[in-house]
């Protein structure tokens, strides 16, 4: 394939450590193995449409400073076939496999639904022709039902059934395409889902909303034949003061009420979690618990500011952490490594976007060696096994299994000396972490 | 009953908004009636034995300020017992029909859980007889699991099993005394459930434990024939780095998930809401709309301060907020409105404990006055009903009822015109709120 | 003046606490006499032209929600008259005296900056006129440096001098237009001055910058023959992760390391005090130490929304304690209340505008009301003196005037007794503020 | 000399980073020369009396974890000299030259101030013969005035005269004690110094003050000959709702405000520049703007909780931006790196103080040499140079020199041609972070 757009890239190789070629991985070695996977299959990594190809780097206080060349044309279909040529240059010359996005990224959203719904479809079809020659892959599309003002007071979760159809119909439409490039999981981000002011909301009838709906997504999944899965992005908040689905307990509490626990996973955004008051890792070990990790959206926030920075991912000790839970539980189901991230608004350079994503993948790809050295190499497993030996047998499995009564743990407690302190070891822990890589 | 600890302080009266002293209710008027029922009625406003009792004002920076009278005496009997008659003066005094208690509060642990369960049942008695000569109820019960050194790595969350039948054997001594003083329901709050480092941590064997725990309580609950509920408390973090009864939702989603659904409700705490990002009247609609407002512990946090500072509820705008709630979803369900709160560590005066008491129960009683002209002499409900009417019937009912397909919803959603733009008159939500005290 | 744009809305009028009119004022009663000034001379209430105006309720997921009709026309000029004429209108119904201005919200920037400096002067000579026939004011004027794309890295601050320069010429135009329009007050606001990595960043570069640049500004000011105050207007970040105003006490010091102390107050934004970790109160009280107290922008954020929500301000207890301080500190110095709010994305009607301004007038009235009412009919003023008096005579007027040496502090502070406890009675304090209202 | 509480911890070692032995250092090799000057001379590595001899693992929800064998003895002499003397052997242990400390945790403080004297007078002549012996020096001394309820209002800011010459006798004791033990530097660190209600607080009242008894206390010092360096540690809160050292800025405004600037520096801590919404990277930056960057606090604290958790550090990228603004500014100015920072509260084996010290100094080391690879290996400084070009020479220079008028700076800001937009290249620069390890 001809380099249009980014001529003076070649493609990204693996150049190992030593390197000082900002345009090459030092750490991401696509068929390289690790604990018996290959990096390419453990991570999946994906190129996020939204922000490597439509982000121009406009804020709440300032206008665009981005001016992508492939976004010039003006009409819509040009312009939209110009993205997709660049989005596939870009995943070329990055090595990577698949993209995810949502409806109005890859083109316009015409004057109407219908109109939009006719471009979804001729774009679909000239990426569809791409995916072919290139084999690149959609890990996941979506709708975007926040940007359009028809949603300012919410999409499905809308007091007004009007428009909560309308919602229904643009998801309608935005699913069909992503079956029709072969996505592999469809997800849900609830970005109007949610409120401004209690005061004139009634919030468990939205919701009720919501869990109908799904349940009808659900239904209409299976009529279509789509063996993907379903997955809902967790955030608090913003652009609503507070969203419903804030946080991956919240979700799964949620999916269990509604009976949709079957058919949908999550996916697990960085700087959502954080937002959210909780650890990257905590959010992805909330959904291994429930045999829920889906996927996740790789970013890092501010921890100064209070908003969805979506940074590119730097910090080895998160990576590891969530690596280690990632690893534990068996890798994720379905889903894998989208660049949920954007360059800053004042990083104007072409190659900006290659050295961001370059960045992050080699974070991910360094994180993965660690965690694998901790579990392979290090006392770590050990220590955790120790750690809950005295529930692996005896009383304690007992207790574990629900075969011992209050009265039976009391005659335990009460009964026993004292019990001597265990230290917890969690500079041991941190220190193992630490020096990991 | 002879006032002996406050001999300055005169039973606290109702004087009306007007009254300048600052030792007389200007909003409480139990007897009041508010939509049909006694302010007494709908608060059954509680003491928290821990902190207008046993607080002596230490902070992680300094040593104790406050030496109450009451907690001089060194032996251990003697000590609760002028405790006791200090927490039946002080609700005598304020006109409060209940306390809440931990274990622990009511007398000093011993050197031993079996030395503990003696003491507590020793001061169980003595209280008993003072409820009988007083007529004043317990509004709950619970166990201090978190301040004995054993706990430090949890307690029945403990990677050992030792402490966790430990602490379990504690539990059930503490719920027997809450049950012989009659305890109209028993709280569980998880001050050691949860993790300082997710890295040392099996968070699912954990969580697992704390689910077969409830149930055995739940079992062990029916066989002694206690009528109450049982009531779990979410706080996010503090003391450790994260707990697991994060909030109402993750709550929720855990009772569901271990089939406790039908045998707990929630206890919401104001400062717990907001260190968990949350308002507090969202914490409270949560727990309405699964049917599990149990019960609050009011007070209030400091917006500027990352910790639970405790201090007294002054606040309207949040009062008024949590009184629609409470109003609207009928009231608590077996519950009251608990004051656990403290005065600053530098408040040592006597009457400081009585100021603090009244502005708080008028801030409730202020709160509730409010929602009841919000509720029946604004335009509020009939706005809010006109938000959500086109749900009301047609289409908009049969999709909340689950009847339309996404087949449905498409053609209905493509095949309408242009939707107008409605306001969410947010704006005039909150300028009924703030004109309505 | 004929009423175009707000047809239907009449001029609002003082109809008192009972009024359930949301387009009366319940408390704002503009010539009502407290503590021998008017409300109306005690607020100089102003309009933000940029949000009660331009704000479109765009937001950084969603797209345009609020067309104003005076913002439809195509040409720039005529645009701008019908925008002015909108504003106008609006400050007569309101009942206000005063507006607050960026150069670019009156009219749209041209595509050079000396196209923008020619719009400039059309639309000031067309307000002028406006100004002339209505005797309505301008409270303070400003330059946007932070929309347009070139200040990306900065403004005055910019890594490039080019930019550095054309900033300068930006805000000498707006100056220059403010000062023809009378502006009593100049306001600099630093969006882009700060920084988003510290990385590339010559932190004492680009602070050496804008220290010479304000006083490069001084000396135009006095050349011009300017008669008002420079304001500075603290916030901690957003746009960028941290701007170099950070708050109130860290503009202090780099008005007092650069000499501009005397030519420089602070313009103080609540929602900028509450990001920044302080309550708005702390912030004004900061800046009166200083003599410093120019004038507020008047709104409220979310507590738990991590960004600037520009809310209406409807918080009494907020707005009181900033009243104690406005009070007893002597007013502003120069400035008035700005109403730097917007209504939310979802408030799309015309009246929502009134509403919101409404009951943000009628909070800071109510609020004044309050404090009045604490200064004058309470115990607090001689709480408050009782506090400090050991500082009014005797030694420790002594030390408090710098006449004891350490030698002397140790020999008064190692003979005395012990000290008896003195409660800081916080809590009585707090229920005077509570019941004043 | 014997190893008496340490028995079997040998002498810290430096063994490489391939090394996983945990009490060896993997990257702190004190002799190893960086840029010009020996590890240990860069860092003056320095323990924290209070965490590492104190702490006892206590929390606002527990009673103490930790009995430390050096604080069994009753009798508070022998006890204190129990205390030094593990002091200096886990000083030996460890290879550090230094520590810092606290009256108060030298020895327990008296029924009086005047016993407290007396007992402080007892064991700096302890200390002062084992520092002859080891030659282990003191980096700074300071004096606790924030424990002893005495305090509970203020110390030097009390509102009472009587506390603050209290105050001012104390930290005479502690002042002169610094110097007996020959200190290099004395802290003051304000824990009661602020407030905890701005209702019953006048701020400006209690800042002067403490401006006034700094300057005695600079008077003092000359007095006595002290050749060291005056110290204020900045944290925005904590016990305080609000205290007056709120960040370095704040500090600094101060000193400059009372005409202490020539006299005293900033001690900046992680944890609490973290608390007050900057990164490390900038205190110390601001702090070296001023000419003021005095010594580190090294520690860490949790982006999830909004409290002091004095976790040791093991952030490379944080550590890694310090050394960045370290070496840049030429190191300290007279202090040191103090490991003010606490094993977690369930860490109870003795050899966890060990691990974590490691950890913090290899974090230190393995930052300090990574800074020293961007700054000599890598594209960053030749970056960060021609990003500020501009100001190097022509009109750029003449600006910077305050030699152009606003006119000037007009005519070139308006007659320049359009700005070209120059990337700030922020991901470029966090590669060049995220691969110097």
């Amino acid at each position: 394939m001809e380099n249009n757009f980014f001529k003076n890239i070649q493609k990204i190789k693996f150049e190992g450590k030593e390197s000082d070629n900002p345009l090459a991985y030092r750490y991401y070695n696509p068929d390289q193995q690790v604990m018996g996977k290959s990096m390419r299959d453990h991570f999946k990594f994906a190129m996020a449409y939204w922000h490597s190809m439509n982000d121009n780097g406009a804020d709440p206080f300032g206008r665009i400073t981005n001016h992508y060349p492939w976004n010039q044309e003006t009409d819509a279909l040009q312009q939209a076939k110009n993205r997709a040529d660049a989005a596939f240059e870009f995943l070329q010359i990055m090595g990577f496999d698949y993209f995810c996005f949502h409806d109005i990224d890859l083109i316009a959203e015409g004057s109407s639904l219908a109109e939009t719904e006719k471009r979804v479809a001729q774009i679909t079809s000239y990426i569809k022709e791409k995916q072919q020659q290139t084999g690149i892959k959609v890990l996941w599309g979506t709708a975007n039902c926040f940007s359009n003002p028809v949603y300012m007071n919410g999409a499905i979760t809308n007091p007004d059934f009007r428009v909560a159809s309308r919602a229904a119909a643009q998801i309608k439409i935005a699913f069909d395409a992503s079956m029709e490039l072969g996505a592999e999981n469809y997800v849900f981000w609830g970005g109007r889902e949610g409120y401004l002011s209690l005061l004139n909301t009634d919030m468990k009838r939205e919701l009720d909303h919501l869990g109908v709906f799904f349940n009808r997504m659900v239904d209409y999944a299976k009529e279509q034949g789509f063996k993907g899965n379903f997955f809902i992005e967790p955030k608090p908040a913003e652009p609503t003061k507070h969203q419903y689905d804030f946080d991956s307990a919240t979700v799964i509490g949620f999916l269990n009420q509604y009976g949709l626990q079957d058919h949908f996973k999550l996916n697990i955004e960085v700087n959502h979690a954080t937002l959210a008051q909780h650890t990257f890792e905590h959010e992805l070990q909330v959904a291994a618990n429930a045999g829920m990790l889906g996927s996740i959206d790789a970013n890092r926030g501010d921890n100064q500011n209070g908003w969805d920075t979506d940074q590119f991912s730097i910090n080895l000790y998160e990576t590891i952490e969530a690596m280690l839970v990632f690893l534990k539980s068996g890798g994720l189901q379905g889903g894998g490594i989208n660049f949920d991230a954007k360059v800053r608004r004042n990083s104007t350079d072409l190659e900006d976007l290659f050295i961001a994503h370059i960045q992050g993948a080699d974070t991910f790809a360094r994180g993965l060696l660690a965690a694998e050295h901790i579990l392979t190499n290090t006392a770590y497993t050990d220590m955790l096994q120790q750690r809950y030996q005295s529930y692996d047998g005896g009383q304690g499995k007992a207790f574990e299994k629900g075969e011992l009564s209050i009265a039976d743990l009391y005659k335990i407690g009460i009964n026993q000396g004292d019990i001597p302190h265990t230290s917890g070891k969690q500079e041991l822990y941190e220190s193992i972490l630490a020096n990991s890589f």
